[in-house]
């Protein structure tokens, strides 16, 4: 009977994945990679090949999404096949829908984790986790200006919350929306409401390459973020909601926040 | 100068780190472990010390909490130290608290990311990310019975979000709060509250041991799991808001649920 084991990459680069999920490639008959779902431009196909000492086939979002992972789903039936995915595996819906894909056909599935982007931008800002609501992507806005983002930390903000905003990718045209142009766009949906969630004056927290030897993470106000150069992507924003004591002084001391962002503390 | 790494064990036992964390660990002048936050019940400190060629030092919630990690910034002030935590690093407050202080003292910090149940809870119910709301921590009652967990379940239901609820655990004492007291627990305040957040027909999803290498995840109402025997922890719970289409097909297929759980599709 066939296998599909989906294993995380982790982040940044092939140093991402854990040692089970290296493991788990070695002992495969085939290996898949997708990289589409998630960025990781530090990651070398051809480094990874060297550490696992097996070869990688690509499979592209078409083969995935349009043709429903057909191929992957042929050779699984015969024997053992990974799945390397960026982050942690089976968020992204893409790969859920295979996963149940592979269990009607009675193909065995497992997942090895890895570190995700959802649990690394709490780490590297110093919020709490139990202080977040619920999480956004941000989209390119190519005419369409959508309100859901906005919406979104409007209501976190009621409730106190921090929001998390991804940002959007499309990794086939190596085209990643910047800090700057998510800020934009939240500013334009601000003037039509006119109200007070994303102004000038509101702090937010601009995050760049979380997991990589470099990262930056500056907390400012979103005037002083526009300014800001964050260099290479993957990028994400967070825009903070009442803060506990000890995250006012992580985002001081850690993310080069004004002291004055102690007034947001309740 | 001296500086501290924190990384990430990930999930379940000692190949849960990634080729970045262990790299790291083996360039380190000291290497530290904690593993109280986070409970990692199949970690082996030996076999661990193999793989690494490293010998571990414990950090015990005294020595970080009470004594403020002063043993271990004294070593890291004169070369590298490393401290593997369970899970992502800094998503424990005590953490956040530890590189405060080591910043403050104009030591370098860095973070290794690692596999969090925060994100795998995600992958193995087949729940979309940006649907759950905050989480929350139910403790152990021990007498006092706090309601903070249900009004947190009952305010991310009227926004139709999940929740993830963490079990409480007490890693010294090996006390680990299991998915029936949990239940047992809402229940009780439900009936204090004549509403209708958890109810014996509400539906949950029990969780134990997600990233090991038989995890359970078993979709059902709050009635039949309080039956169902979920084994060795550790534990989490989630109660489903709406549902996508595709979430309630993942739980079908991959956490036995009920096919009546499409009526939650919305």
């Amino acid at each position: 009977m066939g296998e599909i084991v989906f294993i995380g990459l982790g982040l940044n680069d092939e140093k991402g994945i854990s040692l089970r999920g290296l493991e788990q490639v070695k002992s495969a008959d085939s290996v898949f990679i997708e990289l589409y779902t998630s960025p990781m431009p530090n990651f070398s196909v051809k480094r990874f090949e060297k550490i696992s000492g097996k070869p990688l086939h690509f499979v592209s979002r078409k083969e995935l999404e349009e043709e429903n992972g057909e191929a992957l789903l042929e050779t699984a039936r015969k024997g053992k096949v990974a799945l390397l995915v960026p982050g942690d595996p089976l968020i992204a819906t893409t790969h859920i829908a295979l996963r149940l894909q592979a269990e009607k056909l009675r193909i065995k599935t497992s997942i090895v984790h890895g570190a995700s982007v959802l649990s690394a931008v709490m780490g590297v800002s110093g919020l709490h986790s139990y202080k977040f609501g619920k999480n956004v992507t941000i989209p390119f806005s190519d005419g369409i200006l959508s309100e859901t983002p906005y919406n979104v930390i409007e209501q976190n903000k009621k409730l106190g919350l921090h929001t998390l905003c991804l940002l959007d990718i499309r990794t086939e045209e190596k085209r990643y929306l910047s800090i700057h142009e998510s800020m934009c766009t939240l500013l334009k949906i601000e003037e039509k409401r006119k109200k007070k969630t994303v102004t000038m004056n509101t702090l937010a927290i601009g995050i760049a390459r979380a997991g990589s030897e470099n990262p930056i993470v500056k907390a400012n106000s979103v005037r002083k973020l526009l300014k800001y150069d964050f260099g290479e992507p993957p990028f994400s924003i967070i825009f903070p909601g009442e803060l506990h004591f000890m995250e006012a002084e992580a985002l001081i001391f850690l993310a080069g926040a004004p002291k004055s962002v102690r007034k947001y503390v309740k």
